[in-house]
């Protein structure tokens, strides 16, 4: 089981490159990059993830195959988005394959909950502003009410929400009902260290209404491949960006006097 | 700024591995293992982070450091433990840089926090249990004690503590003083895919009387490199080898009676 990162194939850990490159057969979601074919050239790869928001075989099957496929003797890799234990059934999996005597190493890999904001310059955690982060899966109210409801509402713990493009306007309601500041910073992220990668920054106010281009959102549907990102740690990116145009300006006017 | 993984040198990521090979100068933390060296033999290696509970240099020193070498035209890597902005300092790095017109690359990196659990066979999400999990900060009261709070008492958030080694007693207090479980299952994990690592299992109760032996904490004192994980996922990893004994045992009487 190996975590295949948050979809740059750079950005796969060297043993699980490693372990695609001595594979037989190998079972990846939908956001694992064609482009990371090319560590397993002699392999075999069957898609199991979602296609416009269907899942292509139910996880009983899935289950059964790569134990079907393990028994002959073939080395099989379950490629897992991100990280294979963050919101990705890798428990249900691993259970499965103990029940039916077939052995399992996991290879962690890079979540896109962390990574996600990192590529975009947005630090989870910032001395003086948040000592820590939620990852929550948003993509049913019954799931993430409580979760969301319980956090401290001064922003003092990043929240990353996970599959919750589609309940984006509910996310924002719940926040604000339970007394989050309507111009908390927000952050959008689709498709992170993606070709189709995109970004919205805005205000928890704003995240509700804000439309996502279809291009982003793919044939995945509007549920599956983007985060969001809660908290005043998405200013870091901004404060960034400016401090570096501030150098840039200062450095040039001094280059013009001179 | 590269995320050096949770120890394991195989565990960095092939964009991390590719960044080391071209540095001219590497600026490390005590966890970046020593077997990471062969991946950048040209650099120079300089030791930046904490011996003996310790800072070897401030982070100002370390700043003006990065943007001198960088300025003389040298390519720097900040290899950073786990993700370089998770609990690391890296968005305060990072506007260092910027202020002083230093263009950095950000290289998300495995985070211990997923990474530690995973490698114990701990998810830190699975279906019916938890499908959200919390990274809290464990080296100050005045820190945790308000995240710890506010969190749901029922486990359904997974809550790993960083930095928390030295404070488990205090936080199984402050969590059970919250309405927590005393019989929540817990795992303590220390230097997470190192040759040094040290796993314990129990309860929330017994979690502030465990004694660590001082091979596990090492010369990092208590408090550095060891992460707490606590909720009912623990139990996960003791359900898959259960089910592998009972599969093993069934398959051995199989053959006992053909």
């Amino acid at each position: 089981m190996v975590g295949a990162g948050p979809g740059d194939p750079d950005l796969l850990t060297i043993r699980g490159a490693r372990c695609l490159a001595e594979a037989d057969l190998i079972l990846y979601d939908a956001l694992s990059s064609d482009a990371m074919r090319a560590y397993a050239p002699r392999a075999r790869w069957f898609f199991v993830g979602k296609r416009a928001c269907r899942q292509s075989i139910g996880q009983d099957v899935l289950n059964r195959l790569m134990i079907k496929e393990a028994g002959r003797g073939n080395h099989v890799v379950r490629l897992k988005c991100g990280d294979p234990f963050v919101l990705g059934r890798g428990g249900e999996e691993l259970l499965a394959l103990a029940a039916a005597g077939i052995p399992c190493d996991v290879i962690p890999g890079v979540s896109s909950a962390v990574a996600g904001p990192a590529l975009a310059g947005i630090p989870l955690t910032h001395r003086g502003i948040a000592s820590g982060f939620a990852v929550v899966a948003g993509h049913q109210l019954a799931v993430y009410r409580p979760m969301l409801e319980a956090l401290p509402t001064n922003g003092s713990m990043t929240v990353v929400v996970l599959m919750g493009l589609r309940e984006r306007a509910s996310i924002a309601e719940v926040l604000q009902g339970h007394g989050w500041d309507a111009a908390t910073p927000v952050a959008i992220i689709i498709g992170a260290a993606t070709e189709v990668e995109w970004r919205w920054t805005g205000t928890l106010a704003e995240m509700g209404m804000v439309d996502i281009p279809g291009r982003a959102s793919g044939t995945e549907g509007n549920s599956a491949p983007g985060l969001l990102v809660i908290g005043h740690v998405v200013g870091i990116a901004g404060e960034i960006a400016r401090a570096q145009n501030q150098h840039d300006a200062s450095s040039e006017a001094r280059a013009r006097r001179s």
